[in-house]
């Protein structure tokens, strides 16, 4: 059997090692455009940062062997043509046409042939974007340049064009270099995957650290002498010594759509759960293949270098007879800002609204360790359910606190269909230096249960903002002992901490709706609870609290 | 409607608190033996240690009151009787008789009554045991005087008697206060929660940080003169200013059982899946009501703080007609041992085979996050599955690494029933700064799939130490690198690195049984397949490589 392999990076290589591994007759080629092989492409804004010291760290196993062609040839008994461009599919006779660097050409025979052809940055029609230290973050050759860059100036003003996962971590990557740094977003906030109010936390955060956060910002332009100095936009100029544009990438499907393949809505390769194409000889897996939602059963475009191992997996098994399926993708996403740690697995809430479930959300701010513990920090947890089943649909999760744990912990509940209900009970490991009693996501599946059980009715911080600017006549009822107050005082509440409500309730006016809150509204969860006993007809908590 | 709470320091002021919440008729009153309410028992060691700085912060909400009679009454509108000992359940006049510390008695009527009477230390019937300065761990006095002890003297000898999870987070909290620590365990390991070859691993970490362990010794007696000045086992005496007997709990079900209620086989009170006995006036909550095992369907008994919020929060939904059944455990636990966590859920490896299942397991020891990130730690993680059923059944895990993460996925998975092959496409959350782009996890499962179709025959290092003692003709075939060999040699084997394996494996006899390993096995599990394909007959990998 003879297998070539188009893209040696991911799930390419991850596909030609198994199928080679799992049948000895198998004759696997890898053919790939570039230099390297298997490199940790996630890594490279930490090889820019300088967390990863040395180039050959991101091709390394993890006893420190380099996967160039050597290794495939005598670990894995995989052939590797690289720096060896594939130029034509010729489905028919089952070859690929390929062209090395000094310009000869070949033609491979297949029987089974895996496309792992990857991604490819989008470069938006901007004046200006190719001027010189403009970059994109596509490959190590990017990273190195960015790295010269930096290298040879002190202090530089840099320009992110796009706050999604890539332009967030360059910012960080680019504010431990010792750069002043703009991040410029189209969309009303950054952070796409998360819902506003999420990502407006991590706004907060970057600014704190002295990052310029400019979202609702078109650039129009970039200009400058030969190299760029200044970023242009709707909004005003940014100095700019160097810029990285990280507007998202986009499925390198044109080999594939050249052949005659299928792509599906969202650009990608069409596959099937076992990543074969609709040609049954062709597969593809990794960036350049769509993805399925599991939750939504849709088509989505997801491309991490988590999803093309496994896809990789399966592709070979398929290959090889050996029973395997894809059961699609969540979402899930992780990134490092500072002190800050962002997930998200599943459907925002926006998301699941469009979907059409009747949802309930919740938000659960709270330390991830017992308070007496002195490691605890603060985690904002969000999560989103549909009424009607009790099913959780989605989680949200960021701050100084372990974010990735409840993301994860979320995201297997997800896979199973679990309902909050299920949830909440997780006899999830506990001890003090670990986590709370009842974990913040047990917690937060609890706040989800009273909302549902009618025990609670919340509204949002924003929906409370519009309210009083309407002037609507509400109480805003602040639970919060007196020290607390004084810290942080709130205009226009009515203060009364909550070990006093029972006996100070008569001050408030009972048919006027009231929205008790606290730090986090715990606190206003229990006072709601005791107005409604008193006979208050109209009581809301403050999701959140004031931590929101 | 009138509640009698027995118990006040978890499971119990949760129920009464929800219950009063739920339910605005409801008389709560919370009978308590001890002075102190709802205080957090798990952070004893670490008030010990000091870690947690104050008394009162073990007995605080998260914004610093302290849960006393005032805030009951004041904030959840539930009486508290303190240092109030109920002595007699009458179930046919739904009384209960209580005496106060003055001996003041009073019969308390009930409509409904919550056990909590939580757990009893075991205390051995050792000669010596009352001794002065021969302590248990069930209280905050026990927490005082311990530290008095510590307090005045330095460099104290300590011997903790029994090795569990107190015991070991006991011996970290002492050896944090200058103490030499000898942990007496009688069964042959420590931590019985975890398999052999984990606990080993721990016991070496606790020996290398100079806490003396010695597992299968039984203490026979404590010696001194008032004071105890030494512990005598079957296997030596040693010197002790200070001994801690932590040798379990068991339920406090004798007021229960007084009253004619039933215990199960675990000696706990006897529930159903609302947390009621079979009177159906009477519920037990918490430390002394007994749980079941949700993946064997039988009686369990593992008192835990996280459990007893959770019951608390089941017994208070079915007291006031809210649909809610509590699932049952997963034994699931984790505790901190200076560097390491250790973690695990589900069934350990001999349970699952007492429970009757084909039991597939493996090893998978792994850097938790990228080997290039230089925050990456060790993580041994083992599975246990069904090979019949490809379910998971268990999971453990220890080091450096993030083992919480891990068995809080595995916990949610096995509450799904989950397989192998779902847990192994889970969507987890990945970016380089928190884990591996195959998590540990789900390359874990990856290795039971592959032993599952029979890729790879597994091999325990014991067995392999076993059959060289036997003098088994076997080859052990080393296929680290020449370096890796040079910094830790193991005794006769045959070193081919990896790399050289298909040119030189005439080198190695095709008729005698190769056991193939490298650092983690890997490679190992490369190198079988290798020689597998070459028609090398009998090839098993070592499970976890050298390292376990």
């Amino acid at each position: 059997m003879k297998v070539v392999v188009i893209g040696g990076v991911a799930a390419g290589p991850k596909a030609a090692s198994r199928i080679r591994r799992l049948c000895d007759t198998a004759e696997v080629t890898i053919v790939e455009k570039g230099e390297f092989l298997s490199y940790a492409g996630c890594g490279l804004p930490y090889y820019i940062s300088g967390v990863v010291k040395e180039q050959k760290e991101l091709m390394a196993t993890p006893v420190g062997t380099v996967r160039d062609s050597v290794f495939f040839r005598n670990v894995k008994d995989v052939t590797v043509l690289n720096q060896t461009e594939a130029t034509a599919i010729d489905r028919e006779n089952k070859t690929v046409a390929v062209r090395k660097m000094d310009g000869k050409t070949q033609e491979l025979e297949y029987d089974k042939l895996v496309l792992a052809t990857g991604a490819e940055s989008s470069i938006p029609p901007i004046p200006g974007i190719d001027l010189q230290n403009v970059f994109n973050l596509k490959d190590i050759h990017d990273a190195d340049r960015i790295k010269e860059t930096l290298a040879q100036h002190k202090a530089l003003n840099a320009v992110i064009v796009g706050g999604g996962l890539i332009g967030v971590e360059v910012a960080e990557a680019f504010q431990e270099m010792g750069c002043r740094i703009t991040v410029v977003e189209f969309l009303p906030h950054i952070l796409p995957m998360m819902d506003p109010e999420m990502a407006a936390l991590v706004e907060r955060h970057f600014e704190a650290r002295g990052v310029r956060i400019r979202t609702g910002t078109r650039v129009t332009g970039m200009v400058g002498e030969g190299k760029v100095e200044k970023v242009v936009t709707d909004h005003g100029e940014f100095p700019a010594d160097i810029v990285i544009v990280a507007v998202g990438v986009r499925p390198a499907a044109q080999l594939a759509v050249d052949a005659g393949l299928k792509v599906g809505p969202s650009g990608a390769i069409a596959v099937n759960s076992q990543m074969q194409t609709f040609d049954p000889a062709i597969f593809a897996v990794g960036d350049c293949a769509e993805k399925m939602n599991i939750i939504t059963g849709k088509a989505c475009y997801v491309p991490l270098g988590s999803t093309a191992n496994k896809e990789g997996r399966v592709a070979a098994n398929a290959i090889c007879g050996v029973g395997d399926e894809f059961p699609g993708v969540l979402g899930s996403a992780i990134c490092k800002i500072f002190d800050f740690s962002v997930a998200r697995t599943g459907l925002g809430e926006q998301e699941a609204r469009d979907a059409g479930y009747d949802v309930v959300t919740c938000h659960a701010p709270a330390p991830d360790k017992p308070h007496f513990i002195p490691t605890a920090k603060l985690l904002f947890l969000k999560l989103v359910a549909d009424r009607k089943t009790g099913k959780l649909l989605g989680a949200q999760a960021t701050g100084p606190g372990d974010a990735g744990r409840r993301i994860d912990i979320a995201a297997t509940a997800l896979t199973a269909g679990m309902t909050i209900d299920q949830l909440a009970q997780l006899d999830l490991a506990y001890a003090p230096p670990f986590s709370p009693a009842m974990d913040n996501i047990l917690a937060a599946a609890n706040i989800l249960r009273n909302k549902v059980d009618g025990f609670m009715e919340g509204i949002s911080p924003a929906d409370v903002h519009a309210m009083r600017e309407n002037g609507s006549a509400i109480t805003l009822l602040d639970v919060r002992s007196p020290e607390e107050v004084e810290q942080m005082r709130i205009e226009g509440t009515v203060n009364i901490p909550l070990g006093a409500i029972r006996r100070r309730m008569e001050e408030l006016d009972k048919n006027k709706p009231v929205v008790a809150f606290c730090k986090i509204s715990l606190r206003g969860y229990e006072a709601a609870l005791i107005l409604k006993q008193a006979g208050f007809s109209n009581v809301k908590v403050m999701d959140g609290g004031i931590l929101m």
